[in-house]
């Protein structure tokens, strides 16, 4: 792919990129088939086959993968895949995901406060 | 929450909201625990804790929780769950989100033709 | 498939059907890439595989696809997958799976009092 | 838990196990909820939970989890639940599970030729 000329996460807002996938489903008519249910299960399904590409290798290989440009691009397409449907669900629930992402991140900073949280993982 | 003064998604790059879950997770020295494999693992569990809000029900009363703000705000709660850790991937895969999304959609466009695929489910 | 002269459910012990499993691994000798953490993910995965056969069609429809031979085995298929590896996460785990549903039905039992929860569903 | 005096899974026919399952949902109605759709919303939710246990640590930390009681018993739960899903899922697709994974084992036979996958993850 010759990506060098498109706009980045930086050049580019939520709704430009949630656009893409909104244009993709109403050119089909596919919202029909968008219920918020079967979007859950859709996100579900594209999370299986995003860990597909690190099922049987070790946590330690699975950060060497980010080097390897042919099998991250591949996890990459599946990161798509999951983040499209995030955004149909976000469009079939009426919600603004960067509202909605800021509203999670201040419970989140309230849950886990960093001098108590500093290293150890979410689940302690 | 109140979130009427909050930039919307036209006012919001996704870089400016990938940075909001990054700078959580560098407060927290969480990096380490964010290898692909396990945040993979993270992804997927987060979209069934998306998924439990529509267990029981079917897709029509699913599709009429988007109009109940309780049960609205609390799916978009598992949603920015889900889309908080797609962030992170993004970043342990040192990814571009937006260039991987177009690149996908670019490829779904072949891959489904509209004309073809329009009203019929992705699956046929 | 043919499978009218086999051995049914009942006439089938848990430790014979997963002796099956167990072989099978063991003569590839997949035994080494079968860490809990791996046949979590696993189970998972293949979770997901059953859910693609009800990915768009509501619940009524899913259950009339019991009565459509060709769809039920192909559902059935993915079901076996999902209990293979549960099987090996037995193994894994060094349970008896007998005892293991055994114990937490008991548990069930205390948590959801028939009385309580007769006709409503679990979440409530 | 005291399961000493409990049937082992040399001593528990398939059929036995599953209707322990099959009685508790007729106690409680909820068979109208158990739709096949739902059912495997259902088996995905529960295996996400497992590897909640498995989430933040490798491998090989996840193969020593067999020897801590405590800690294999609380997987053991979740994995049960998947497994007691899995069970209400051959009933909604009225399928006998000996047979299903019987037939199963034996298509992975064809499609994994031991001398050829010997020592080889699946995937390859």
């Amino acid at each position: 792919m010759d990506t060098q000329n498109e706009p980045t996460d930086d050049q580019t807002t939520v709704a430009e990129l949630r656009g893409l996938v909104e244009d993709f489903v109403a050119e089909r008519d596919w919202s029909c088939y968008h219920s918020p249910k079967n979007l859950a299960m859709s996100i579900a399904m594209e999370a299986a086959e995003l860990m597909e590409h690190f099922q049987w290798i070790d946590t330690e290989e699975s950060s060497a993968l980010a080097d390897d440009p042919e099998r991250r691009e591949a996890a990459g397409e599946e990161l798509a895949d999951v983040v499209g449907y995030c955004f149909a669900m976000a469009g079939a629930l009426k919600l603004d995901l960067s509202q909605t992402v800021r509203d999670k991140m201040r419970k989140n900073h309230l849950k886990y406060p960093a001098e108590k949280y500093r290293g150890r993982p979410s689940y302690d």
